[in-house]
């Protein structure tokens, strides 16, 4: 039987089995994996790394984009940096205020096996006329661009070890140019590893980075069954956000009332919670 | 290296390190296994299924056993199929209120196992004063059972197939037997599998069995990091509980306030939200 | 990681590192997956069984084929049930008295597979004028078939349960049939299961049932490193082969070296030894 | 389930089901772990390594030992390196003219162990009158050795970083000081890893180390199915041993003849074919 194994810590590992291979293969930038998996649909794995799977990307996607988009009163230029199955900008799209989306990929190929072999995931969004798609490093696009983002979407591969290449995705520098091109009220919402597990250094050192350039940073989590974890995200923001958990979930809630948003997958509800962390798991992000 | 593999749905497998074995073997009920887990803890199993694992059974527990306890306006009574580690006892008795303990849990020696090998679980519990600790079959137990019970909690091993002698544990006849002891006011709360795989119909089954039983049964969830899984429960009552999520998260949130009860793992806040399970999974569960 | 896990017994399993997959499909007859191992090159696995790997298929066709050949005075007309890969025709034919091979395996598509994909293990056997391929059922072509063969190779997928219709392809009927078909002074050769694991019923019930058909079979072995396991294999002769081991070896040694044929993978002398099989395996044999 | 999982080459892993576990821990020297295999009953691991297993230890262990008592034609006083399990012991003393044996191993407290949990391995060995055994560091015992041994056996743990402390236990150093203190017709066999896997480095340095001392060195093998691989074995002696496979396998009947030993598990036959490695597999060790 083909499995696919992928560490879910330093010691324990998840073995999940596979159908049909339906794309496999190396780009300029990394190696990548297209497979059917009889639980969990099309999985799509970038070095190493389950990035989506078919049964519930809505779910991850809806909790990367959404928070952000609603805190802000009126997103209408975002940019988001990675991205390539297309379905953070098929979520950014959703709100109406939103007239331009900057898309930061590196790698063309990826994206276009996406368009292949997942298009339901994009939705058609990479052709929305708002949408401009770039395929250059973040961090050449960053030094140049003169633009003003209300809302910035991180939604690139995670990362183990901060001091490699990929690490500087995550990094001060690239957050500090981002901090420098983008205006004051900015939200930045990106991916942060998983929760739960003994070794949250990964999501600590994203948060406080994004803290120490913006201004404030939280943590905040939502289950993806095909991840076998609660999956971390973080958010920053220049100006304080509503303190208390409560008033968040209340901003959050009526915006999504206010603009009509539904969300299919979290649902408005589970979403204005996922910043309740349990508190054990609150007390280990210290 | 050993390595311990449980199956995590029907296609996948999570893989664990192994450190120390701490003891091995089976009594007159169940095989066990008690071994130390790198990230984990102590992990206990029982006829191939983890249990509970030292770093967080205290989230499992306390979203087990709290929410019944918190909907009930004054748990005087207490019964507990199961509950062998004891720390579903451990967290019955932090409600003041509580004045007896019944806890019906057939295998006297993985009782004995647990006190001997993670005494912490239980802290004293198992020899408090309110408790009364019974080893015999709760479906021996129930037919000549004359008291009036508050909350039941049931923590039984999960059960794969319903029509195994197993599955009667959580069966429309056992649950008859349990209505027709208890008091009308009963709240009923007992684990319910894992939620978010591609496959939940254990879950349904027990809900519905309790809610054709009772009258009134919602499903909730909570992440436990080392199951690998959002870990679901049903609770169950005669009379109809509170209608909305939000009156529902009011009336936990106010009794724990009211009564002092801090929940060190979850935490009431994130407890109160556990009724408000992702959109997606929601419908998955009908 | 892509990893392929295969039983190696009812409780020990293989687990590979996979490197591309290069097919991987089904034919009308079988799941097919053909991958590449970065200790063992291509890999062609049927219905989730390993049937040959580039690092040593040739130890496996050798030790399959040249006893067989060795022990008929001069082979000139060969059958080969199976064979899908080329690689048994293609150390068939390497005896220069062969004048006629027929092979009969009813996967067309899977030949194609391997000529496509393992071309070098043919090595243009397929096309020699000698060859007359046959797509059809081996059990379809028996009883119409009036040649006399020499020699007969069984180079078909493995078998767990002699009840299933692929224990047909070990059955008595079949080599009853085949036994009609042929003359009085044919060798026959099969593969027969892995040797040396608790349960070697499987070789057992083919080499008796060879035993029974033709009157005298006996079990050979050969270490097959990528299997992981000493291969095992049945021969089958209407008159009484040589009787002692070393006799055996004696014979199988002079006509190698009569006929000027080396063995690249196995070599003459390994291979003159391969019915020496080590005492233990031989008592567990029967 | 338990899975005990070992690293088979650098890609591909064996993964065995586990019943009880007999025993673990840590000795001064080591990590051991006994448990009990559903296929091969009860095995013994070091520091992650399978050390042998009850259903073929004897296999292992007459490999390991005859053909170095063989091919001296009359050991009296035997060195065993390591050995702690006893069973190269118990076969040492199978050859009646033997008188003296000192077996120098290391760890007290795993001998003990093995006395323990699988007494029949030794059957006695260890209280044999002509038995010494000593629990020191071989590099510590061999300078002040002023003994002449015959037969010297090298059963010493697997080494895959010759770099390594535990590398020294096949390095030129230890080699040479005990060709100082033996005599000039002993013969030497040590155990020497896997052969047929693709990375065999481990077995040649072994080899070509005992060469370089001794002056002569031969690799031969044998199936242990419960270690799924061909085990490796090298032999050295100071005179030239039998020029040819066939009189080395004349010279190891004969005297196993003449001696009236029996060889329950390989069997004389078998054994003495161990030189005559599939050719393969001799060219891949040079």
């Amino acid at each position: 039987m083909l499995k696919y194994t992928q560490a879910a810590s330093a010691h324990d590992a998840i073995v999940r089995g596979m159908g049909e291979v339906l794309a496999q293969g190396r780009t300029a930038f990394q190696e990548y994996l297209f497979f059917r998996s009889p639980e969990a649909g099309v999985c799509i794995v970038l070095d190493g790394d389950i990035q989506s799977c078919e049964s519930d990307e809505a779910m991850y996607h809806e909790a990367l984009v959404h928070p952000a988009m609603l805190l802000h009163p009126e997103p209408r230029c975002v940019l988001i940096m990675g991205g390539g199955e297309g379905a953070t900008a098929r979520e950014v799209l959703r709100h109406a205020s939103v007239e331009r989306v900057v898309m930061v990929d590196i790698d063309r190929e990826f994206v276009g096996l996406c368009r292949e072999h997942v298009p339901a995931w994009s939705a058609g969004a990479l052709d929305d006329p708002r949408m401009e798609l770039r395929h250059e490093d973040i961090n050449a696009y960053l030094p140049g661009c003169s633009e003003r983002f209300d809302v910035v979407i991180g939604d690139l591969v995670d990362v183990q070890d901060f001091d490699s290449p990929a690490g500087m995705l995550y990094g001060r520098e690239l957050y500090g140019r981002l901090r420098e091109c983008v205006g004051d009220d900015v939200v930045v919402a990106t991916q942060a590893g998983a929760l739960g597990a003994a070794d949250v250094s990964g999501h600590v050192h994203i948060r406080d980075t994004l803290a120490g350039v913006f201004g404030h940073a939280r943590s905040y989590g939502m289950v993806v069954p095909s991840f076998f974890h609660m999956w971390g995200f973080a958010l920053a923001t220049s100006k304080a956000p509503p303190t208390t958990d409560a008033e968040l979930a209340s901003t959050l809630c009526d915006r999504a009332r206010g603009r009509g948003l539904e969300l299919p997958a979290v649902g408005v509800d589970a979403l204005s919670h996922a910043f309740t962390l349990p508190r054990q798991i609150r007390q280990q992000l210290g």
